[in-house]
């Protein structure tokens, strides 16, 4: 069910990026399962690039955040096998690439915070830390980390 | 006692801050309780804002990352309904809006940790990072956020 | 046999460095021990510091986090006794000074990853960000912060 809401949201989870270095996509611990820092990677191009509030506008930077959170659902999934194991979504990070004087992180990071409530309901509510920072691997435009819970 | 301890401060847990955007401001999972990234905020008012090192003394700064410590602290207490069922706190993140050459972001990260050992003594101990941005959100010049386990 | 192997790779567990404020290195909260942030410091030296692609080679770099991930592994051991005890390493976070225009935090990311992978085997395969800062703390070239799990 949660696959098909997904693709109604014209994504799919095939195809989650393979890490950028010598490190794994993701990680279980416990009912933790901890995500890489995912960038807006797509069929292995990255699709968005540059300092938000300069090269990339605050409604492509919203698309890019979206587009990190699918991906850490990608990786999440080839883990645990299947997204309905989910009991809820606990924390997402969103670190924008941000122009000098850019301030509007939180509507960047709506971008992948709408998604999963979109995805999940009440149980995509999570917390969430928006930060500017002034440079992202591979000049992308926004890095975006997540922590889920697994159901008993 | 924590809440007494809290007011002599010159703080109450009256008038936790409303998220920025699509989120929520505490989550549990198990016996961690996971903020979202606090900002310092007072009755609805950006208190401190802007760089530290530039905008924002030091001592400024410390004072801010205080603020954000009790409004992280006031979100958990809403979640959780009080906060003597605190364990100890495990972890706390505090990212300095930063001029150019300020490095004394342990400093203004003291704000917190020294008022979460005031008042939690030995269980307010904890991990911290404290790093410099170019850029926080709205403007914030401090952003925190927390980790707490709760007893069992 | 973990001692032995982190001497043959040129380090040793002494010499934790001591917080640079008022925190505390590690935290035990269940089966997870979390670190504070680590900075390329040697017996009480900083070693690397400044901003990579510009004062500080991605070379040197990569170092830096090698020497920050065995800082991490030195606070750790402090908590737990012996480094045997660990299950896995569940996530990095490499915070890198990073010059205008500097994209390869992965590269020097892999610093940490690179011997957590030595020294742990799969066991040391761990999530990671790598992410851009303007500044860290007393110009420290890298910050890592590192979260393990222990064996039941």
């Amino acid at each position: 069910m949660i696959e098909q809401l997904i693709k109604e949201l014209g994504y799919d989870l095939d195809g989650a990026p393979a890490p950028l270095a010598e490190y794994i996509p993701a990680v279980q611990a416990d009912k933790l399962v901890f995500t890489a820092g995912q960038i807006p990677i797509e069929k292995g191009t990255l699709k968005y690039l540059g300092k938000v509030g300069c090269d990339v506008s605050i409604e492509e930077g919203k698309k890019a955040a979206e587009l990190c959170a699918i991906n850490g659902l990608r990786v999440i999934r080839n883990l645990i096998g299947d997204l309905n194991k989910i009991e809820r979504v606990v924390k997402v990070t969103v670190f924008v690439n941000s122009a000098d004087e850019f301030t509007d992180q939180p509507k960047v990071a709506n971008g992948a915070s709408e998604l999963l409530f979109k995805i999940f309901g009440e149980k995509g509510r999570h917390v969430r830390s928006a930060v500017g920072v002034n440079e992202l691997p591979i000049n992308a435009a926004v890095e975006v980390e997540m922590i889920i819970q697994l159901k008993d």
